[in-house]
């Protein structure tokens, strides 16, 4: 059941054989085994559907220049108050697999071979929680931002899902891949939208376009949550009473931006807009005690979202042994 | 690497099986590939050291009569406010494997195959991190709740981790192993007296008491911590500048116990003891700042105490998928 990385079956076919030899290398196969992480995925339940959530690993960024609007002492403020360290911030990438019946719907990609070298986890978490890319029938994008989009498209070219329909919003596209825009974008916006045409371009006949608001998979909602990007959205996934809110990035991480929803992070392209999104999400799911996913919030990625004055806080949920 | 449980492991024979007949079990394999939650371990460094949470599963139940000193209305306003289920506690069981060079130290073992259907999976997740029994040097027991020490004997009699040096308090086992207090014993103590028996009669010979306070295997420091049981202990782990505080029973789940110090659960054998011990303990850790494991918290387990007047919070660490 489970996918061992070519390291790992390298190492272990190294072992075997060695011991075949003589049995000499008993303790360098102990050591390799107990080392390493346990595989990052997460399985629950929405209603029927069965959801997975996938890890893929994280990525370091300096405190400093990372929001726009607070000053770094009082970053690092809220970063003590977490526990977390004040130098520095992993943000972590976790994107949710969906099944529905027959329907496996991925939200969300992770980033495949072109993110920081502590992510490019994705795939063998996937594997290791049972998956195929083969079985995706579906892959939904929140937004064109690398770290979300990549997955798709391995350096090389190659497509990572083969059997899947992929389903993007509508103002996401019409925005990345405009060429006037893209030739009067700012030097340093150049490289994002090369990269969204990189992905997309090669298939971009197949792509579906959903206009927010949408159903975009049988239980699956589209919700418009524009700021962080022109198109940006977030889906309700819904079965029988189960609800789950995969709020995309609405916030980075909850530490900062749960705990204090007026700072903007530098990726949010209209700050202004995206808190005025943050504010309604959050405040919506906290009046509703709706489960929530950020997809950059500390691995399995969910939890409650409960109001205090005009700040918010995330609990995330109990883990469980049983799915 | 990954020890598959003997079910699935038959699942996935009988699916190879009927794939050489003909090739249709596929689905069936998929379906069974799909299902199950991730490995329960997860794995940090303290210092030098490598620490491996191993769950154990849970066990449920009624919030009724759990708490001595508190209404139900309030327990019931807690957990609600924790976003967890207002009518049953789910209570999870965490060890600890310490490597530290050749010594792999387990501290405490979990139910074995004596707890509620729910738990008994801690050796499944123990073979998963790449463990085996005969690895283990020392067990080191916090105190003698069948919780802790099941996973040292199975039913049938036999003993788990045959090569390892058994290590117990002295005033647990002084308590326990002592026949007048046994036969003085109220009726709905006798089991538990009868299960310290059980397990360890048949090696008492071998068994190593320490007194609370010393040194229980390199880096690892016994500390007193009664109240819960006559003899609890927790434990110092230290390596370089890195600590880790092995809090056992010091609280039960945290979202009552640490947010409500005063709270007695009905495990606390001296409630007043134990409550004085579980105020001096999360003091001492909110002002060192110290990262702390209890044995009952959410899975992983370990995180870090903050003061907010006279209670006090527990903040979970920030999963990570480098070790």
């Amino acid at each position: 059941m489970i996918d061992l990385s070519r390291r790992e079956a390298f190492m272990t076919a190294a072992a075997a054989t060695a011991l075949a030899a003589g049995g000499v290398a008993a303790p360098a196969l102990a050591q390799a085994a107990t080392t390493g992480q346990a595989p990052g995925f997460y399985r629950y339940k929405v209603g029927d559907m069965t959801v997975t959530a996938i890890n893929d690993g994280f990525a370091q960024r300096p405190l400093e220049g990372f929001i726009r609007n607070a000053e770094l002492s009082a970053v690092q403020a809220a970063m003590g108050a977490a526990f977390l360290p004040t130098n520095a911030l992993s943000i972590s990438f976790t994107t949710l697999v969906v099944q529905n019946g027959a329907q496996v719907t991925l939200l969300d990609t992770g980033n495949g071979d072109s993110g920081a070298p502590t992510s490019g986890v994705w795939m063998r978490n996937f594997r290791a929680a049972g998956f195929t890319p083969e079985q995706v029938t579906r892959v939904v994008f929140s937004h064109f931002h690398g770290d979300h989009i990549n997955g798709l498209r391995l350096k090389d070219g190659t497509l990572t899902f083969p059997n899947a329909e992929l389903t993007v919003p509508a103002p996401e596209w019409a925005f990345w891949m405009d060429d006037a825009r893209m030739a009067a974008a700012p030097e340093a916006m150049r490289g994002a939208f090369a990269n969204v045409r990189r992905v997309f371009a090669p298939v971009a006949a197949n792509v579906k376009q959903y206009q927010p608001g949408a159903e975009v998979a049988p239980g699956i909602t589209s919700v418009a949550a524009f700021g962080h990007t022109p198109g940006h959205c977030v889906f309700m996934i819904s079965s029988g009473t189960g609800k789950l809110m995969f709020m995309a990035d609405t916030t980075n991480h909850p530490a900062l931006f749960v705990k204090n929803p007026d700072w903007s992070a530098i990726f949010d392209m209209d700050a202004d807009v995206a808190r005025a999104t943050r504010h309604r999400l959050l405040d919506m799911m906290a009046a509703e005690k709706t489960q929530v996913h950020f997809y950059h919030a500390p691995f399995p990625a969910t939890g409650f979202i409960a109001k205090a004055g005009n700040s918010f806080d995330f609990v995330p949920v109990q883990w469980s042994s049983a799915v």
